[in-house]
């Protein structure tokens, strides 16, 4: 990791560090937590958000309550369990973290091994995180190789969407560590950062990012892509991914599908950027996926403050589906995926 | 007009009456205005916006000038005007209008026929805002005549940016006054109302305009134009325009090329709707019209509030440029200009 950048999960002296996301970019406090309740309350107010972080707090958690429970009964470890994953109940990787490391200290149970079985989970949830960091260095590397055949050794103009960086991702990020890693090879001249309404993820985290790996960069509003594009101002497009499904078809932060579909029109290249556990080959095209609503108000009020008139609403869907047709590739750890590949020929090649 | 429409300029016993548009939504207040320092001040502090809507005001305002100083010499009125058209120095429409009225004064004065001509004055604006009624009514009935040719009777789903109603214009509006007229024959389903970033017209002061005429909206984010368009839930698309080239590349409100390249992708009919005063046939093309750029400020702070990080600059283009190739008919007072046919051919036709 570029020593610039702001790690939002630090384990250190047995404690967990969690920078508090809630008072980004303004404020940079880190929570300093001792126990399974810290964790859940971190994870239950959004000091800590995206999902990998999530996950990886719920690693950690579990860490701290076997370290400070080094006896324990199964009643014991099923309740800790239930309690940490309702602290954001409808977040899958966090419920899918809590049930690999509670399979691991039941079997320490089981073994009578409890007492030291903190330091494997320890471990577990570093090598996570660094197994994370080398996949998304590896979809960076592919990105910049992709990159330097198209455009040669020049800096480029990157534009991205929402946040996917280490804020988002604990680790390098996707999008986002694409653009560090670009910056770390001087390929960057400049990136424009999408505010990306409603929730101002840009805005917010993105943008502070930026300016903490003193990346050049200037935020925009959504409305002004075709000015961008149509005025030769960008080289290529990254974003990142919430779901792939089996056909290419992309989910991610609603807006993208505009980038995508401007970008086809002025013959940009336009990328996703993503682990292969984005992928979701149950699903076998976008228009199965389904769209989550949010509340309008993120909408119709800023900051608390309402904007529109009393009485009226808003249609916030959180993510759309960019058609596969439009994405030039889908960087995953183990290369790019084309459309109309198949899957199995990027993952044969590495 | 509706009775139901908020009329943002009402001249009423000798009175100039305007709506405050500061403080709307959420208060809907009229000042009333006995004197050219009034209509000053009312400009200069955006009391009233919307260049037609400028327009009008200063015709009153000399309106009441002159019913305030029925002897007046040549250097009065100078004086007069150049005071007015000091309120926004930058706005052409503003000096256009004052200008067109000093003729008349100055004529009144050559005639020593100055003591009753504000009652000329008054008849002038209010004459210019009933043909500025017709023109909107004008275009408003071209563009229910081609929708209906399209989908027949049945009610649409339109998609609006930006604000292009009542309150910009001070009659009908040019977009709005389209879905207005819609509405009155029973076609509207519903109107998604972009929010409009950054300064949100979109959910100030359109979505204000429908609730008044009982239009259904929803609001949303510029980011969800591809996922309403792709998912079949607009018929539509109207927009007004700023400028509008010789080879009818039209400039509007940033964000309007995006929503041309979309709906071109989704084969879904786009449409602005403007006066023949906004053509500029001197301009070739689009690219030959500047940009305005405005403070990053409306990007990076929210109702005063900082959102960005601090040092972090916003790009803030005030316009884009939509190419004709993407407008299915620009719709002006004189029928639908089509893509590849001259202006000449519109104007014979009427």
């Amino acid at each position: 990791m570029s020593a610039k950048q702001v790690l939002p999960i630090i384990w250190e002296n047995n404690t967990l560090k969690l920078i508090d996301q809630r008072q980004l970019p303004h404020k940079k406090i880190y929570q300093s937590i001792n126990s399974l309740e810290g964790c859940h309350n971190g994870i239950k107010d959004m000091v800590v958000r995206g999902a990998p972080c999530i996950g990886f707090t719920a690693l950690f958690a579990m860490a701290l309550w076997s370290q400070n429970n080094q006896e324990y009964s199964k009643d014991d470890l099923n309740q800790a369990c239930d309690y940490l994953i309702s602290a954001r109940p409808t977040a899958v990787n966090l419920e899918y973290e809590v049930r690999r490391v509670q399979v691991i200290l039941q079997k320490a149970l089981d073994e009578n091994s409890t007492k030291e079985v903190y330091k494997k989970i320890i471990k577990f949830a570093q090598d996570e995180m660094n197994e994370a960091y080398e996949k998304n260095l590896l979809m960076a590397k592919y990105a910049l190789d992709e990159l330097t055949e198209i455009y040669g050794p020049s800096k480029l103009r990157i534009l991205t969407h929402c946040n996917t960086g280490t804020l988002a991702c604990g680790t390098l990020g996707t999008a986002l560590g694409v653009i560090s890693h670009l910056h770390t090879n001087q390929l960057i001249e400049k990136v424009w950062v999408d505010e990306t309404r409603p929730y101002l993820q840009g805005s917010r985290l993105t943008s502070y990012e930026l300016k903490c790996e003193g990346i050049p960069h200037e935020i925009v509003v959504e409305g002004a892509a075709s000015l961008l594009m149509g005025g030769a101002k960008v080289d290529a497009i990254f974003v990142g991914a919430d779901r792939i499904a089996a056909n290419r078809d992309t989910a991610n932060k609603v807006g993208t599908c505009n980038l995508a579909i401007i970008a086809n029109y002025f013959q940009i290249p336009f990328y996703v950027v993503a682990p292969l556990s984005s992928f979701d080959l149950n699903t076998d095209q976008g228009s199965n996926i389904e769209i989550e609503l949010r509340d309008p108000n993120e909408i119709l009020k800023i900051q608390d403050k309402q904007i529109a008139p009393n009485g009226v609403t808003a249609f916030n869907p959180s993510f759309d589906i960019t058609p596969s047709e439009l994405i030039k590739g889908v960087i995953c750890e183990k290369g790019i995926y084309r459309h109309g590949n198949n899957l199995t020929e990027v993952l044969d090649h590495s």
